[in-house]
């Protein structure tokens, strides 16, 4: 199965916290970082989800935002440190690479951002993704 | 009135579950299919959704994925088979036109997933949508 | 901190609505209008956030939609008026900068949408964002 969505990072089932409509469902990644998805308790349910379940994070390039340093005081729950490896840019848009601990990001972002924050590659980033941005895949 | 997000499809309410600060909506489009919409709790209620009642979905462009299959054990709820039709390329990012059973999407997706898709017209594709990527207008 | 994400709204936490797994944040934005952000719970919790809080509306560019007018009867808790005033066209997204009260919002659409909407400097228009697509910056 071919898929557009960049971002695919393979993981395991930490912990799941249920509301009525929407649950989140914190993963630890192989390369030892920690994501948050947040998703519809249906789809927790039909997937059966539990802890230690083999998932893959999902998360559309359009949604993975780039700061040069840690964040703190966000509610952003994930952050990923990493380095760009590539830059493609577009009149408007452009796609950075970031190399992270076990995995490539791919983060599309303004061209209007790449110029303000100066990145090239070679520059340490911090992948951000806001957590309602994250879709699981089971197995 | 005119408004910059491409897809738009005519539905009805088909179920709402609350939660406390969100609710999940389930739609049944004019086309046969299904979508779910997570929103917050307060536009349900300040909407008046009920069962039976006409909504449109509206997902922007950036919110469509597309595989090139159907997926399953993923927590991602909608998924519209479809067909492109047309595709504009930049350097970076692209838009994919796709002809789904009652209606056309759009979806703006990296150059380089189109290019690894092997996406062109006539490409079969399956159209992916987060819930909370999905709003709701009355009427 | 240099931040990819191109609109940064400062206000005031108003009021805090809790579910089990997701939380609504109403935030006053300097300017005078309100704005909702669906975040975790967890989030909300580890920020120690309350009304009156100082904090910062986060929207990536790819996430703000744009309408001609405002938008009556749609789930889409967040409408900030305004007045374009920049486009980069790329050939298949756009960027558009939109003035607001107190401040100033990108948008990153479609360059169809741009055509269709006949956007140019000088329009009025309403900036929608759905309330999952806010963070808060705390302070």
């Amino acid at each position: 199965m071919n898929l557009s969505i960049r971002n695919q990072l393979p993981g395991a089932v930490l912990e799941i916290t249920h509301g009525e409509a929407m649950s989140t469902v914190r993963v630890t990644l192989r390369g030892g970082q920690e994501i948050t998805a947040a998703v519809t308790r249906a789809a927790v349910e039909d997937l059966g989800l539990a802890p230690g379940q083999s998932v893959t994070a999902l998360v559309k390039s359009t949604e993975v935002a780039l700061a040069t340093g840690p964040l703190s005081g966000v509610s952003i729950r994930n952050q990923l440190p990493g380095t760009v490896s590539a830059i493609t840019s577009g009149a408007a848009m452009a796609t950075v690479e970031v190399a992270i601990t076990g995995g490539e990001l791919t983060a599309a972002i303004t061209q209007a951002a790449v110029a303000d924050l100066g990145l090239a590659p070679g520059s340490p980033v911090v992948a951000l993704v806001k957590s309602t941005e994250v879709s699981l895949l089971a197995g």
